[in-house]
């Protein structure tokens, strides 16, 4: 009899709570009065997902960094721990330049410092194309050879010539060195260079300057590569992506978006409007012919509203746009573990996409 | 003095973070122990998210229903439950079928209940063209009618004729029932239909019956459907998948799987194997002519996980699959949310992937 009281009291309870949902259904949209509504969501255990390969399980497996947590306060500062990551880029990058050979050549290219990716094999098909590499790093970290691992793996998964630009950063070169850095190399690339057999791509921070560029070189009336591929592009710097909030403390590379990745955000911009498309370009106008695009994340990747608000953004402007989202993974882990078959699954993606999308 | 020793301290501490990650990245993939590495996630405020439509906002920042914690015992409880959410469906329907006038008739198919749901005009380019619509619901709820609004919805901005499939469910009809009815109506439909004319999609419960349903007429030899679409589909009825854990109080519709999601699970598994691929189609085999698909989910969904698994497997065979995920989106919230427009864009773009990839 007890037992039967409750679940009456029970089905009342959630007869009440679906009856007031259908009313404020039927109400329609009253807009929230915002920070009032913030959703307190407890304290969780979250395992490691058994969905994912070993080798992305054994890096979740992991406690998390504190790096990402550091907030640099001086200029002196910065560089001790740009120093630090570059120190620890170098044995992390040889060991990847064994399992994944190719030729580097490092070579001046419109004034910037750029190196030249060459797979031990080109196909024919391959033979006039060309992709553009820009890096990521939060536009503070991995200048030089041992940071642009992404460009060897798209080099011999695609088996395609990669030329990786080296663009400046800050803290001595804020926004727009970087930007001005990799129209410069487009443009002389394009000297050599039908543009749709011109590929351009990037992660994360180079995602964003990826998508920068070809908004840069339209405004600029410079004809546009053929493809482009945005891996988790850091879209917007500012704190408004949701799942910078949903994914905080889940993603493993970022973690928060308090410490470093802050502080990159309000170096890089300077004294410029973190909101400028050329800044932030999830912000720009992607409606004149933004050429077919890949766009690569994770579940949780704290970048993932990111990569989807730029996806949106193209397809809203009926732009050729296709969305890879990988399991359990966080920000640009597909680079970072890249003995994981997920890795070998995005550039090789990317490697059809390219295929598909390019000109000869 | 005192700050720059702190300085050096952290420094030499994030050096030696950044020493033992490089040696756990060059050491390669142990294998974790299972259940030993599950990460804390400390309680956290999450605000409404501003890069979301009103409409939407609004509904993220209503308190969460205590409706999904519930857990049925008796047959008995269940009925109850299920009549409730289906008094409650009634005005939401009707709101709905106002703001997007179709007609609607009652027919038996294959002796399957079914609604056929016609658009005030269909071009053409549709008039040789239908789709079979599966309903979600856990495989327990929105029986009738008032059940089939994104049948609704689809018809309305597809301009195509939708067939909705009042299939049985639990408690009554476990297992494989659903799966029986869908099976018969498309075999129905196959005597008025070319396979290529005709495309099959359906909503989290009814995604994951759509998934199922191709896979057993493959298996039965008999000719596919020309393309389908995959609302947030409900792949793996176990607690697999990671946004299961990661999205859990976060997804304002499915809120947590220890509830009435479970005991859904549990109720439509019966006597059979939850990891059937019948049952939980993630598990199936999409290697043999699996059609064009398109899927889509959103950012906090606690079912981007089945979403982004589908997807992958059926790129991994080599299907034309196109994903899209919508910012701060909770499980099927552009059905409920009618009034969005991220509800729009969802079927705007199902329109035109169903137009691109049936025959006429």
């Amino acid at each position: 009899m007890k037992r039967n009281i409750i679940v009456r009291i029970l089905v009342l309870f959630v007869a009440m709570t679906l009856a007031i949902e259908a009313q404020a259904q039927q109400n329609g949209a009253a807009t929230p009065k915002s920070g009032t509504n913030s959703r307190e969501v407890p304290a969780r255990l979250i395992p490691v997902p058994s969905t994912v390969s070993p080798e992305l399980q054994a890096v979740i497996a992991r406690p998390l960094s504190p790096a990402l947590r550091l907030v640099p306060k001086t200029v002196e500062e910065w560089r001790r721990i740009v120093a630090i990551k570059s120190e620890q880029n170098e044995p992390v990058f040889n060991q990847l330049r064994k399992l994944f050979p190719v030729d580097i050549e490092s070579e001046t290219k419109g004034g910037v410092k750029t190196y030249i990716v060459t797979p031990k094999s080109i196909p024919d098909e391959n033979s006039k194309r060309i992709l553009i590499h820009l890096r990521g790093g939060g536009y503070v970290f991995n200048a030089g050879e041992s940071g642009m691992g992404e460009a060897v793996l798209m080099a011999y998964y695609g088996r395609i010539k990669v030329i990786s630009v080296d663009y400046r950063m800050a803290p001595d070169f804020p926004f727009p060195a970087a930007l001005e850095d990799s129209v410069a190399v487009y443009e002389e690339v394009l000297k050599t260079y039908q543009p749709r057999n011109i590929g351009i791509f990037g992660t994360s921070a180079g995602g964003g300057l990826t998508i920068a560029t070809v908004l840069k070189l339209r405004d600029m009336n410079v004809p546009l590569p053929g493809a482009v591929g945005l891996g988790t592009p850091w879209a917007d710097l500012t704190r408004t992506g949701d799942t910078l909030y949903t994914n905080e403390e889940i993603d493993d590379v970022l973690v928060t978006y308090d410490g470093l990745l802050e502080a990159c955000a309000k170096l890089y911009t300077g004294s410029s409007d973190m909101k400028d498309p050329l800044i932030s370009p999830v912000y720009g106008d992607f409606t004149k012919g933004f050429p077919p695009t890949i766009l690569t994340t994770g579940t949780r990747d704290m970048l993932l509203s990111d990569t989807v608000r730029v996806h949106r953004k193209l397809r809203q402007a009926g732009v050729e746009a296709y969305l890879q989202v990988f399991e359990g993974m966080s920000h640009a882990q597909y680079i970072i573990v890249f003995t994981s078959p997920e890795s070998r699954e995005v550039f090789q993606e990317l490697a059809l996409f390219f295929q598909n999308h390019l000109g000869r």
